[in-house]
């Protein structure tokens, strides 16, 4: 871990300590209690170490705009349950074997059950989402899942493209990451009650801060080691998804090596050291520094969403998350 | 088909007729435009040759409580699409190889695309649920999300289980079919502000209707051939799955049929002779008459419920309706 990263996550963990031990204990309680299978299907991934990110967003969101109500900690796992659903499925769409450290849950549960375990923890998060009795958040909500699915199917349909465009790409990111962190902070500013302005704000910070965290997580899968990733290197390209740095990298690359890594894209058994020569290609053909460039635009431009808020503990949180989402291992 | 059901079924048809084209445009509406994947594996179990009964049951619920919304065809899709989305889930759980007659969506498409055309439907009926702008409605499709897809894990949690019980039989039907007629039912009369009193007596209606038509549905599987099923006959025990006609066959049976039906049961590749044998069996201990009369006992209860209704064309249709769920080719 970088020195940057640590202090970054060291002073994020002393400032949210509270909220995230009551989003764990909220993630717990709303499964509780359950038919065992799903208790052990969704727990195996649910208490595997995710950060909480998003029901941290929703929740720091609301206490921007000064919100005042109790439940904002339960309605935060809203967002959380969402992003596990659509793990789960993932995992069986894509057939991995990894995830957040552990193997994946279709290869010890089986597909079926880790399907139907995906569809109840969807159900359960717009079952919180209906306790809000907000119709503006249940819109929020019912237009995640929608795009989610949207994006996951078009990233199916476009597996092994090889002429991908980045314009392709960033719609695919869009609906698979940015528009549910978007939908968190949205959340959180309606559930305070904000002006149509803030909601806004918080809304496009959610929106680029989620860009910027698909694109440092889509680097480290050339960049970081199976400790780190939680997961084998090398996944995407495997899985034949192209992501930006490959895409940049394939419009420079002449024509030679354009050849050889459009036989590396095809070849679902790629070599470890197949799979180096790759990165290296990535590199020297700038399509790394390319990402963590368009990276930190995304940061920049969350941050400066949160420019026409009052400075508070929560903004500088907020700030803080921005940074960490890029300040990985790359 | 047995005449009195292709009488009810025509005076049923022509008497919705409106309200069924309605639908159909609606179901289609509200797919379009749509990624290419999606239309394809969501139009083919869509769009070939589902009865459309539960949109109509919210439709002609709402219509009972003298509903003026106009938006009542439109919201009904939600029941179809999250039917919909359940079957394809279900297809890929049990690998079934047919569905309405055709060969099943993930053998076409394969298991990823239909999940995910799966979450997709499930996320358009939220949306559309979402559109009401009642917080009622919402609980409502949040409920039942909840339920079927805690009945489908239960199903699968107790595959094969020899020694089921009448009453686990009972909860796993209640959640994955009864719990959404219900909600149908339930919806129309919320969206029309019906009293209380009313929305549970179409509550009430559309759960023992559920009910019924599961276990008419049941006991297709031991009675019907494949042109009126849609599918092979025996599906459900060589997934596995004990239903109310083996279940209180096996109570009855003496220690050698017993053990007869429990190696079937265990039996994945039962052939057709064997299929034949089992379903003399069931009908020599009763188990065909036993659960054709609990089906009748529902219908008789669902009808009840509509006695404080005024007499209309609505309540006479609904009644029709009860009446044909259980007139199948028993």
């Amino acid at each position: 871990m970088t020195g940057k990263r640590k202090i970054l996550k060291e002073e994020i963990l002393s400032s949210v300590a509270g909220d995230l031990a009551g989003i764990e204990k909220a993630l717990a309680d709303n499964l509780a209690p359950r038919l065992a299978l799903v208790s052990d299907i969704a727990g195996h991934l649910l208490f595997s170490g995710g950060k909480r990110l998003r029901p941290l967003m929703m929740v720091l969101s609301a206490r921007m705009c000064r919100c005042t109500d109790h439940d904002v900690i339960r309605f935060s796992t809203i967002f959380e349950y969402l992003h596990a659903a659509t793990l789960l499925h993932d995992d069986v769409v894509d057939e991995a074997e990894m995830r957040r450290g552990k193997r994946a849950a279709h290869l010890t549960w089986g597909a079926a059950g880790v399907v139907l375990t995906g569809d109840f923890l969807l159900a359960r998060s717009l079952s919180i989402a209906a306790l809000t009795r907000k119709p503006d958040i249940i819109d929020i909500v019912a237009g995640i899942t929608e795009a989610m699915s949207q994006g996951e199917i078009d990233q199916l349909d476009k597996k092994g493209k090889i002429d991908l465009s980045e314009q392709e790409y960033m719609a695919v990111i869009q609906a698979k990451t940015a528009v549910l962190i978007r939908g968190a902070c949205r959340s959180g500013a309606v559930l305070a009650g904000a002006d149509p302005d803030r909601v806004t704000a918080l809304s496009d910070f959610g929106f680029h801060l989620g860009v910027a965290f698909q694109m440092a997580d889509d680097l480290l899968d050339y960049t970081a080691d199976v400790k780190t990733l939680g997961k084998n290197p090398g996944a995407d390209i495997r899985e034949g998804k192209l992501t930006l740095p490959l895409i940049h990298a394939l419009a420079r690359a002449g024509r030679d090596d354009r050849d050889k890594i459009e036989a590396m894209i095809k070849d679902p058994r790629l070599s470890a050291e197949a799979f180096e020569e790759l990165a290296a290609l990535l590199h020297h053909y700038g399509g790394i520094a390319y990402t963590q460039e368009k990276a930190r635009e995304h940061v920049k431009e969350a941050k400066n969403c949160l420019e026409k808020f009052d400075p508070s503990r929560e903004r500088d949180i907020m700030m803080m998350l921005a940074d960490y989402a890029i300040a990985r291992d790359l």
